[in-house]
């Protein structure tokens, strides 16, 4: 009985690697595909409800005079997400993985046809709002140039911990919600250091998508990423 | 190109599909097992950070005294959740999905071999803390008697429409952290209609695990699940 749950265990073990080696082939082709069309490609991910949603509206409302800026957003079901970045202005390609298994993540495969329904010529920045979960698409790679983590302060301190191959993977982490400290049992010092015991060097940027604080820094972040992309090309 | 990645993303359901079915099996033989052996369980799914653990912590002091419980913990990474729990003084087995790939999920073979770590001649309920996801646990039978969903306010309206499967295969909605209403934008009877249009006959309890308010009437609930199934072995 044991042999056969370890046989199966470790036959699934090897399919998810195979799985994971085809998206870091393709992921390259798209890393090269960004590239030659000068976009820079940011992956934000979170758990469900950490307000990755919020935090994107203000963050191209704040870049889109100056950054011309394209959406794709994935999500299990329902077009919510992307008819409330849609107000932006920004063009935006919803992907409903319900319609092929309802996977947990952004395949760089999805990420290559989706990118086909948008103009890259037209565009320098390319924002991937991902599925909410925070375990599966921390393992793949959609060719983007940064990895970005919302995690909101109503989640608990201890998330970068339990969930630590997506706080190593990333490069920036947004704390998110903010303005509800107050009314929190919250050691916003604790979560900051258990974000540097996973990731010493992550910048983390507070923040609160309702009100607006703290957004300057994470923008003016983002903004150095993207110009430095683009002096590359030029 | 095309063709490639149809046939790869078309390999990839069938695998999953094949993973599901033997986990299927698996869940079908540990249902048997805590049948005989007079257990009921139930498995307790969210984000991470909804709230689980100290909604669970509360919920095993109330019952504790009538109830002889045991609790499976499921993270990738950590045992918090288990050393918050174990206070209660009930048994605690850990299971860190990191070990094995860092599942996003409890598969049924894990809790087979997590129950051999628990005596279940001495008690009559196994609570089952799954990993915090909204997408994975739900595609997975680990034989259990009823499946509770844990969602908190701070974690917008939407999330049964987006995660549908989830709201569907749960027999019961745990809405958390209502303390907080008051500080939030949250439209409590559109997050319970969302609930209603994927599963129209859910029970829905409304709680603070922080405060203890609206325990009664999920704690009767679950009495009540408990009591009907040790009847039927009786």
């Amino acid at each position: 009985m044991q042999t056969v749950h370890d046989k199966g265990a470790r036959r699934e073990i090897k399919v998810v690697q195979r799985v994971l080696k085809v998206n870091e082939r393709m992921a390259e082709e798209n890393r090269r595909r960004f590239a030659e069309k000068g976009v820079f490609v940011v992956n934000v991910m979170s758990s469900p409800g950490s307000g990755k949603t919020a935090t994107l509206q203000k963050t191209l409302a704040r870049l889109m005079p100056e950054v011309r800026a394209a959406v794709i957003v994935g999500d299990v079901s329902t077009t919510h997400d992307a008819d409330r970045l849609a107000v932006t202005g920004a063009p935006v390609v919803q992907v409903n993985t319900d319609a092929f298994g309802g996977d947990c993540h952004l395949a760089a495969h999805v990420i290559e046809k989706a990118a086909d329904d948008l103009d890259l010529e037209a565009i320098e920045l390319l924002i991937v709002e991902n599925v909410g979960n925070l375990v599966c698409p921390a393992e793949f790679d959609i060719g983007e140039d940064a990895r970005v983590v919302v995690l909101s302060v109503t989640e608990g301190e201890d998330k970068p911990v339990k969930y630590p191959t997506m706080f190593r993977t990333c490069d920036a982490a947004i704390l998110n919600k903010i303005d509800l400290l107050p009314h929190l049992d919250y050691d916003k010092e604790q979560a900051v250091a258990y974000i540097r015991q996973v990731n010493p060097a992550m910048p983390v940027f507070e923040i609160s998508a309702r009100t607006g604080a703290g957004m300057d820094a994470w923008i003016g972040w983002l903004r150095e990423k993207i110009k430095s992309k683009l002096k590359a090309k030029s």
